[in-house]
């Protein structure tokens, strides 16, 4: 899907909406003492040069401007292009919504007027989602054995952009399901949108897991110190890796100044591996998930991915030993 | 320009074009093996289901099939789509080109008939191409002190995409120079175009340097061992940084087998750092070269370059010396 070169930038962090007042203020200052500075200096290197030199560097600018007046018509028209596909598309996701859920059934499968307990176990087509999305290695390695009761659940997987602030969704709507109450997840970015797309932030829906039944946290015993009065085992609960901390992405803290490098550039991470599993579900699954339910999809990079296996052995068994 | 997501992949090192004939053998069988399995394991999925789901998900396979077609158009026009404009920046390139080397005089100024020596000082824009890559930060930390003398000699930069093997090259021309014979150095960068662009390899003109002039190595004076006979000091010649290093790409080597994890790594990181010069010249230096050269193209990313150095102050302060 991506063109050549197309890279996108996730560098920045950017804590502008978590600033206390007071921070504001000092970015504020900050930014109009730097931006003075910018534009002081640029207009030094202009000054600096020969009148004749100036003069040509003038007539440059004015290239430029008709230069960039021309791209922002190519990217408007690009944008255009990819809408008038995803509308195109539209269609033909909503016919493998019917099918997968059952909704609408197939020519030449006759459907009884009694439905067995067999039939009602096999509408539709059973646990695509999750199985689509286990066959892609970025997303097998989010998902837990825990995770998939809950994400046979799901009915369908939908994204589109947003505008104010600009950016795209992606919406995960389940089936009535013992896990949690809610019937649609979201996971939201939003996009700084300059020469390179930069990653502001990404918001998730609160899960409302039922007594019991949160995936993304587990019960654990512990045994009392040595020494202690008491002899019974602690029971805590404690954060566990789950693919339903997709929808707790990492937070930019309150306080910059507080962040070390070494905490900034786990958060850097953290967030760019969010981003990965993200844009993974946008631009691999949600379009092509026929082909990762059946194996298909897997065929593309083969080539390339075997090399890779050749170098990165030792990394990759780790990997293998995981899925198992 | 980069559109949301398109995130591009420099995931693989794919060595394959410089195999020996037995390597490429084993590969082969290997890949035979495992693509056997692969296909296997597929047809395995497909014949496990129930015969009512079998025959929903090859209807949802038409569905894919239909959804593919559409995307190979989108893949299609969007190429056009670059190539047109392409097309429509070219005279505005070659404006350009004309004003920075003097080939054209703009409009208000006269051209005397006998030129003094300080006409030829200033003609067209002095140091152009050299200053508008020292204003862009990628660039900047590529170009040491002693580069620049040499990048003052560049009259353009150029690029265009390549077919067979696919990718793009990007090419320097440079005025007669004391420091190299050849008048254009050009770098190819060789894609494998699958879903997602993957780096092949990168290959950069040998560069023909005059004697003593060579900027990518320097000659060190070594102080002979203690107890040496010889007391005159020991002359080598080393490989230092230089911006011309970029005409010497990484290379994957011939043996597999022979690299370890951390080399591998290594080796990830400089093709991903090599690629990362290329594009920025490509997507940001080409296209928007006046404004670097006047300081006006850094101001896009400021708001969040900002609040990146607080989080990486003491980065950046290292960058800051490199920069002095």
């Amino acid at each position: 899907m991506a063109d050549v070169g197309q890279v996108l930038e996730l560098a920045a962090i950017d804590g502008k909406t978590v600033l206390t007042p007071e921070q504001k203020a000092a970015l504020v200052t900050s930014l109009k003492n730097k931006l003075e500075g910018l534009v002081a200096q640029h207009t030094d290197m202009l000054e600096n040069l020969t009148p004749k030199v100036r003069k040509r560097v003038d007539v440059l600018r004015d290239i430029q401007t008709k230069h960039d007046e021309l791209e922002a018509k190519l990217i408007e028209e690009r944008a255009a292009l990819e809408t008038k596909y995803q509308k195109l598309y539209e269609p033909l996701y909503s016919k493998r919504y019917d099918i997968v859920t059952g909704v609408a059934e197939v020519d030449g499968i006759t459907k009884g007027g009694d439905e067995t307990l067999v039939d009602q176990k096999e509408k539709g087509v059973p646990d695509f989602w999750l199985n689509a999305m286990k066959n892609n290695e970025v997303l097998a390695e989010e998902i837990r054995k825990r995770d998939e009761e809950a994400l046979k659940y799901l009915r369908n997987i939908k994204w589109c952009k947003t505008d104010n602030p600009q950016g795209f969704k992606i919406e995960f709507s389940f089936d009535t399901n013992p896990f949690f109450k809610n019937s649609v997840l979201i996971k939201t970015y939003h996009m700084i949108d300059g020469d390179e797309p930069i990653l502001e932030k990404a918001i998730g829906t609160e899960i409302e897991w039922y007594p019991g039944k949160c995936l993304t946290q587990k019960v654990v015993e512990k045994k009392p110190k040595k020494g202690s009065k008491d002899t019974k085992p602690i029971i805590k609960t404690e954060d566990c890796e789950s693919f339903f901390n997709f929808f707790s992405p990492p937070q930019v803290p309150d306080n910059d100044e507080e962040i070390d490098e070494d905490t900034a550039e786990q958060l850097q991470e953290q967030m760019e591996q969010d981003y990965d599993i993200g844009s993974t579900i946008r631009d691999k699954i949600i379009p092509h998930a026929v082909s990762w339910f059946t194996g298909e999809a897997q065929d593309e990079d083969y080539d390339s991915t075997i090399l890779e296996d050749d170098l990165n052995s030792s990394d990759d068994d780790e990997d293998d030993e995981e899925d198992e």
